[in-house]
C-alpha cells in the first residue's frame, strides 16, 4: 500500500493520525481537503507532501468545471495557491505544485481535457518516481551501513513520509535487505511522536531491531558510544547544504559532531532548493502549542499552561557529512557537489 | 507548605505524580512505605529525596519497638539498607542516610528513646537547614541573572524538588523577588515531564512568564540567540565537577557550549560526592519503559512498542561555567574548588 495514491478519482491518502493504533486510509476529492490533510498531518514527510500536492493539481483540473483552456489555468492557479499555503517549510510542495503548474501554464493541450489527462499523467509520475528515487538513495545510503551498526533516527522518513520506501529509513530498509544486522534507536520526537508512533510502527512490521528513545537521551547513547551513524530526512535543504528538518535535528547534528559520529541527511533532488544560498532564508512553521500540552487528545498539563511549538530547525551545513541523495552521495563543499546533484551530473 | 515534612509522627509529602492537577498528600507512617515513596517519585529532586530518607531514618527509630540500644541500631542499619536500596544515583539520599546512621552508631546516647528524640531532632534539622541552604544557593546564583533574561532550564528543581525554595529554580524565584524581569524556557523533559507538571506549576504559581518546550526545541532557542544563561539542579557531583542530573542535561549542557551560552548547575553541598573522582563511577538508573510509551497512563503507542528509559546522564565538567552551592560559586579548576565549597572555606 503506498502512503499516497489515486484510486477511483480520488486521492487516498494513509491518515498518519490514526497510527499507530489503525491502518486507515481517507479518500479526498476536492483540492481544499488536500491542502487541509496537508495543514493536520493527515499526510506528513516532505516527499508525500509533494507527491500528494501534485494528485491535487490533478484533481483540481479533474473537479473543475471550466470548458475553456483560460477558465481551467485560472482554477489551477487557485489550487496552487491553496496548496502552496498548506506548509510553509518543506520545499517539495512547491516543486511539485511548480511543476504541474508549468505543465498546465506552458504545455502544448489539445483542450482542457487533454490538459487533465496530462495533470494526472504527471502527477502518476512523480509518485511512481519517488518511489524510483527513494530505492535509489537507500541503494547509495547502504554504502555507509556497517553490518552490526546502531543507527540513531529522528521523526519518521520511512515508506510513511513518501510515496513508498522511504528516504532516511529507506536506507535502513536497503540494509536490512541486504541482510545487515542493524539496530536502530528511535528519537520519539516531540511533539508529535512521530519516531516513537510512525517509525516504530514501520521498523516493528518490518521486522529490524529498534528502541524507542525520549528525545532527551539520544545525546546519552552518543556519549556511551553505542552510535556509528546518524540518519536525518531533510524537509528542505539550501545551495550551500544547510538544511531545515523537523525540530531537534540541529541538537542531534550538534551531539554528532562532539562525540566523532558520521551524521547523514537523506533527501532527494526535489528537496534542494537552490535558490537559497542559506538555510537563514527557510521559513519556519510555528504550530498550535496544543501539540505540545495535548498530544493527541491526551492532556499532559492544564490548557492554561503556555508552550512553543516550532514545527522544524535549520542545521548548517557544517555539521553535515554528506547529503544522500538519489544520484549519489554530496559531500562538502556542497555549494558544488550539491548543483551537481540537482544536474545529475556526479561522478 | 513544604513539599516533604513532619507532621503527627508521620512523614508528609506532597505527592508530586498528581500534580500540576491536584495539590494533594500523603502520610508515610512505616520506612517501608517512604522508600516505596522514593522509587515511584511520589517525591523526587536530590534535596527532597535527602530529608525524606532522614525522615525515613527518624520514623524507623520511633515505629521500632527495639528496647535496647542495640535491637534499635540493627533496625536502623535495616533501615538505611532499605532507603539507600531506593533510587540509586542522587548523592543526597546517601548522604542524609549516613548522617542519621552516624548519629544512630557514633552519638551518646542515654537510651532509645533518646536516640529516637535525637533521630527526628536531626532529620528536622536536615530539612530546615535544606530551606537556608536553598536561600544562599538563590542569593549566590542571582548575581548571574541580569534583569530581561531569558533562562533555560530541564526538569524541575523549584521548591518541589528540595524541602522548600529550589535549587535552579531557587535562582529564579530570587531573580524574582529581586524584581528582575525574566523569562523562563523550561525543558519538558521526558519521559517523566517534570519541566512541563512541576516547574511550569511552580511558576505559573509565583507569576515568572515561562513557555514549556519540547526537549527537541532547547538548540532551536540557543541557536537563534533567545537564551542568556542555563541552569540546572544536579544529582550528584563528583571532585572533577563532572555531574549527574536528569536525561537530557548533557544535550543542553553541549548545546549551550557551542552556542556561547553559559551554563551552571545549582547544588547544595550535600549533592557533592568528593569520593568520586569523576562521573564515570555515578551510578545510572534505568526505569521501566512503560514511563516512555505510557507516561501516567497515557498511551502514546502500542505495549509492545519497545523503548528504553535512562533516567539520568553524566555531563562531563569542561561543559560548566561554575557550579553554585551555599557556599558561593565553585569555578574551574573544580577540583580545587568543588573542596573549597565542601569545606566552607570558598573566598
Amino acid at each position: 500500500m503506498r502512503t499516497v495514491d489515486w484510486v477511483d478519482g480520488a486521492v487516498r491518502l494513509i491518515d498518519q493520525r490514526a497510527l499507530p493504533w489503525e491502518l486507515q486510509t481517507v479518500d479526498l476529492r476536492t483540492v481544499a481537503a488536500v491542502a487541509a490533510a496537508i495543514t493536520d498531518m493527515t499526510v506528513r514527510g516532505a516527499p508525500a507532501i509533494g507527491a500528494t500536492a501534485a494528485y491535487g493539481m490533478a484533481l483540481a483540473a479533474l473537479t473543475s468545471t471550466a470548458d475553456t483552456m483560460d477558465s481551467l489555468r485560472a482554477d489551477l492557479r487557485d489550487a496552487a495557491k491553496l496548496l502552496k499555503a498548506s506548509r510553509p517549510t518543506a520545499v517539495n510542495l512547491m516543486w511539485a505544485v511548480d511543476a504541474m503548474s508549468a505543465i498546465a501554464d506552458l504545455g502544448d493541450h489539445a483542450g482542457p481535457d487533454a490538459l487533465r489527462d496530462a495533470l494526472l499523467t504527471a502527477a502518476n509520475k512523480v509518485a511512481d518516481d519517488d518511489v524510483a528515487i527513494n530505492a535509489r538513495m537507500g541503494a547509495h545510503g547502504n554504502t555507509l551501513v556497517k553490518d552490526g551498526f546502531t543507527i540513531l533516527h529522528h521523526c519518521n522518513t520511512g515508506a510513511l513520509a513518501a510515496v513508498d520506501f522511504g528516504t532516511a529509513l529507506g536506507v535502513v530498509r536497503a540494509a536490512h535487505e541486504a541482510g545487515k544486522q542493524i539496530h536502530v534507536l528511535l528519537d520519539e520526537t516531540r511533539p508529535r511522536l512521530q519516531g516513537a508512533r510512525l517509525s516504530a510502527w514501520e521498523l516493528d512490521r518490518m521486522g529490524v531491531s529498534y528502541d524507542i528513545l525520549p528525545d532527551t537521551a539520544a545525546g546519552y547513547y552518543m556519549q556511551r558510544g553505542e552510535v556509528n551513524l546518524v540518519l536525518v530526512g531533510a524537509d528542505r535543504v539550501a545551495a550551500n547544504g544547510d538544511f531545515a528538518n523537523k525540530i531537534g535535528t540541529y541538537q542531534v547534528a550538534v551531539l554528532a559532531k562532539e562525540n566523532g559520529i558520521p551524521f547523514y541527511t537523506v533527501a532527494p533532488t526535489s528537496t534542494i532548493d537552490l535558490s537559497l544560498a542559506t538555510g537563514a532564508d527557510i521559513p519556519i512553521e510555528e504550530r498550535d502549542p496544543a501539540e505540545v500540552t495535548t498530544p493527541y487528545g491526551l492532556a499532559l498539563v492544564p490548557p492554561h499552561f503556555k508552550a512553543r511549538n516550532p514545527a522544524f530547525d535549520v542545521t548548517p551545513h557544517r555539521y553535515l557529512s554528506g547529503i544522500v541523495t538519489e544520484n549519489g552521495i554530496a559531500r562538502p563543499p556542497f555549494t558544488e557537489s550539491l548543483k551537481a546533484a540537482v544536474a545529475g551530473t556526479m561522478k
